[in-house]
């Protein structure tokens, strides 16, 4: 495996490679999630570029940047274990100029995960059309656990006609059904035990839509009974363009929740 | 040469093709300006690309849009004459989507051309991203004579790391100097014959600049003396990052000029 920390650099292995490239670009901090991501693209390309970097232009000024994990050391040897043939770790300055072009992020940036952060979503896709630029390749790789971030990649890639396939890919589970997240390990005992019933209410939700109740607001009521006394920061009902619905709509529905514990936001959704 | 109306088509063009290519992106109404950039293309590719596409969202509301002159047959003549491979003529449904990611040029993009029409570099950027994942050329040609444009357009290529080379083509003039434009058709007879001052101001300055005379509000009141009674609506001097200087750099200052003659625009800059 190569590390690459300069954009020239990369640019420069690039050009000398003509095989199927697969992408995974990451913020570092590994975990399993991560991992099936990179075992995905591996199997359906030639060459493996995977990125580590935190980028600052999607935190909020009250969002802590500095504080956010760095392992470095330990995904390094995630990547070599997986067979990455290409990590690139480059610096911000290298990534970021003075006075640079912007992408604004469509409407359904300022809802839900973009609500109280308005340019978060900005800052994901500048940060993303720059990582298409340099890596250009065949097949990106992107989680739907960060569904909201997920269709605003795949909007931008469709508006601006960039020539790379967006790959969709599960979300990864623990046995009890919480989803795979670096946060996790910020969990007491005790939360980490109650955080299982997100998932819970997720597939309680898809059972009740089984049985054609296609209504959010009493799907929404059975899901808060099973969260109980958590703080529930949102359960959203979305169709596939990101606009809230009121009515379930099968194939073209996605719920989403956010569940806090102290400070710690547990993300989690279902595609119906 | 094929003619190309829909993006699918062209993507579906474009995944069969390897060799090199160069692309001339205009709005059509081709002149001699436009030819020689299609020509330097030539030389230096395998494959011509030009598109054709009058970009409603570069107009601000009102400037008119619906009157640009549109030359469609004479256009693909012309491309016929030069050889080009494919000319790419694309609906406006097939560019645009409904509420899209933007493009947010920077900040020189609001003084000078941008100045009055707050929101036309950020149309001009949108639509050049776009054509750029389309097209995926190596060369792309963009004349001299819209200096701003191009250097917006470079800085957008550095920022986003688009895999194109930007290459700046010289102005053509008429033999009085006049900058060729599709505009200078507009002009009176009258007109025509003073217009040749906007240029002739330009050399002078470039002569003044020769005998080490560097301060700008000197060179401009020369360059003024010239024009006399016309309509100067701007003579700047900004450096090759588009800020504007008090003191001519060489190599490093591009001099601009707008005339106007009733409501028609000429341009013209030069390069020092």
């Amino acid at each position: 495996m190569q590390i690459i920390k300069s954009t020239k650099e990369l640019q420069s292995i690039r050009r000398g490679i003509s095989t199927k490239i697969g992408f995974v670009p990451t913020m570092g901090a590994l975990h399993e999630g991560h991992i099936s991501l990179i075992k995905k693209a591996k199997k359906q390309n030639d060459i493996i570029f995977v990125s580590i970097f935190i980028n600052p232009k999607q935190f909020s000024a009250n969002e802590d940047f500095s504080s956010y994990p760095k392992k470095e050391e330990s995904d390094i040897k995630i990547c070599e274990l997986c067979k990455v043939d290409y990590l690139f770790i480059p610096e911000i300055s290298s990534i970021y100029s003075q006075n640079e072009v912007l992408i604004k992020a469509p409407n359904q940036s300022y809802i839900l995960e973009g609500f109280s952060r308005p340019d978060h979503f900005n800052g994901v896709l500048q940060v993303v059309l720059k990582l298409f630029g340099l890596i250009q390749a065949h097949n990106s790789y992107f989680g739907k656990k960060d569904a909201q971030q997920l269709f605003l990649i795949q909007k931008m890639v469709n508006d601006f006609f960039i020539n790379t396939q967006i790959i969709a890919c599960e979300t990864l589970r623990q046995n009890d059904g919480l989803a795979i997240s670096s946060r996790n390990i910020y969990l007491s005992k005790e939360e980490r035990k109650e955080a299982s019933l997100i998932s819970k209410s997720l597939y309680c939700a898809l059972k009740i839509i089984s049985k054609n109740e296609f209504d959010t607001s009493i799907i929404k009521n059975e899901m808060i009974n099973i969260l109980k006394d958590l703080n529930v920061e949102y359960i959203e009902f979305v169709n596939k363009d990101f606009k809230e619905i009121k009515k379930v709509q099968l194939k073209n529905t996605i719920i989403l929740i956010v569940v806090k514990f102290k400070t710690i936001r547990l993300l989690d959704n279902i595609w119906v």
